[in-house]
């Protein structure tokens, strides 16, 4: 006997897992069914648990940015901005990654829907930015940061262009130049 | 008798046309027949001309940004970055452009060819910026172009959100002021 929530977290993974290896395998349409059977699980729990597998594609998409790209807390707005930027370049510089957006991307095309868990993320990043402001540093807004950090990243994958290491640090720089703080200077990291 | 160049434009317009109108109305997945009936053409010569439907669409989506965005030659850095940027939002902006970035974005996750067909449009931005810096001007290089003015456009088109009026100079004056070019002052515009 497995406890209920062991079990549901394991299922969840694969199938988070199975529609990741479809995708990459260029499975772009592939249904509940065919993720059930990669998953080696019953399509009913899948229908259950997500409804579909657009449902699907977007809480894999979600659970592997919250995963790989946390929202930082360094205590300085340059430390959690590098931070967020470099992990947001690790997880775009993984095939899975890659693929993951790309989806994404296409399925916002043909729904409203994934906008919502999509702003809650956003929420978090707030956070991160009202932190820094609270602390009296000079912060910038949400849309400045999604424009200087998040974009030049997107356009890479969506180009099929490689993310050269060090563009997270590079383009955190950017920012907050323009944002107005003092460039770094020998603080490591 | 119809002139053979005549006729031929008139057959390339109407299957751009069909292809956008397909796209635009959900149907992703459309095949050459399918444009073809649209278009009112006969489907071998489509397969005669394009080879395939996503060389069709990768010729309309060149075609309709060379067409909305020309790359302009104004005389002064300032002049060309703001009306080439002006000229992207407008075509981001428009539905038909932004159903036309989305479908080329999934064609390349699963091609390799459209990205000589955009290369050689870079070139042209590549000449915008070399006739800059032979005038003397503190020109950046296309990496930063795109990463600054397009990537936050094409990000907004992504995600859905709207692409707000002024955007594209707001955009080309960040890439300029990064550059070290001195502020626009009351030039007009």
């Amino acid at each position: 006997m497995t406890r209920p929530g062991g079990r549901s977290a394991r299922v969840r993974e694969a199938v988070h897992r199975a529609v990741i290896e479809l995708l990459a395998e260029g499975e772009t349409t592939a249904g509940v069914p065919q993720i059930a059977e990669r998953a080696g699980v019953n399509p009913t729990s899948v229908y259950r648990r997500w409804g579909s597998c657009a449902s699907v594609l977007l809480d894999a998409a979600v659970a592997r940015l919250s995963l790989t790209s946390p929202v930082p807390d360094t205590g300085s707005l340059r430390g959690d901005v590098e931070q967020w930027a470099t992990a947001v370049e690790r997880a775009l510089a993984d095939p899975d990654g890659a693929v993951l957006v790309r989806a994404l991307i296409t399925f916002i095309g043909t729904s409203a829907d994934p906008i919502e868990r999509l702003l809650s993320r956003g929420e978090d990043l707030e956070q991160m930015l009202t932190a820094a402001a609270s602390r009296g540093e000079p912060a910038p807004n949400l849309q400045d940061l999604l424009d200087y950090v998040l974009a030049p990243m997107y356009l890479r994958v969506l180009l099929s262009r490689p993310i050269e290491p060090g563009l997270g640090v590079k383009l955190a720089d950017r920012l907050l130049t323009a944002a107005g703080l003092p460039p770094a200077s020998g603080q490591g990291g």
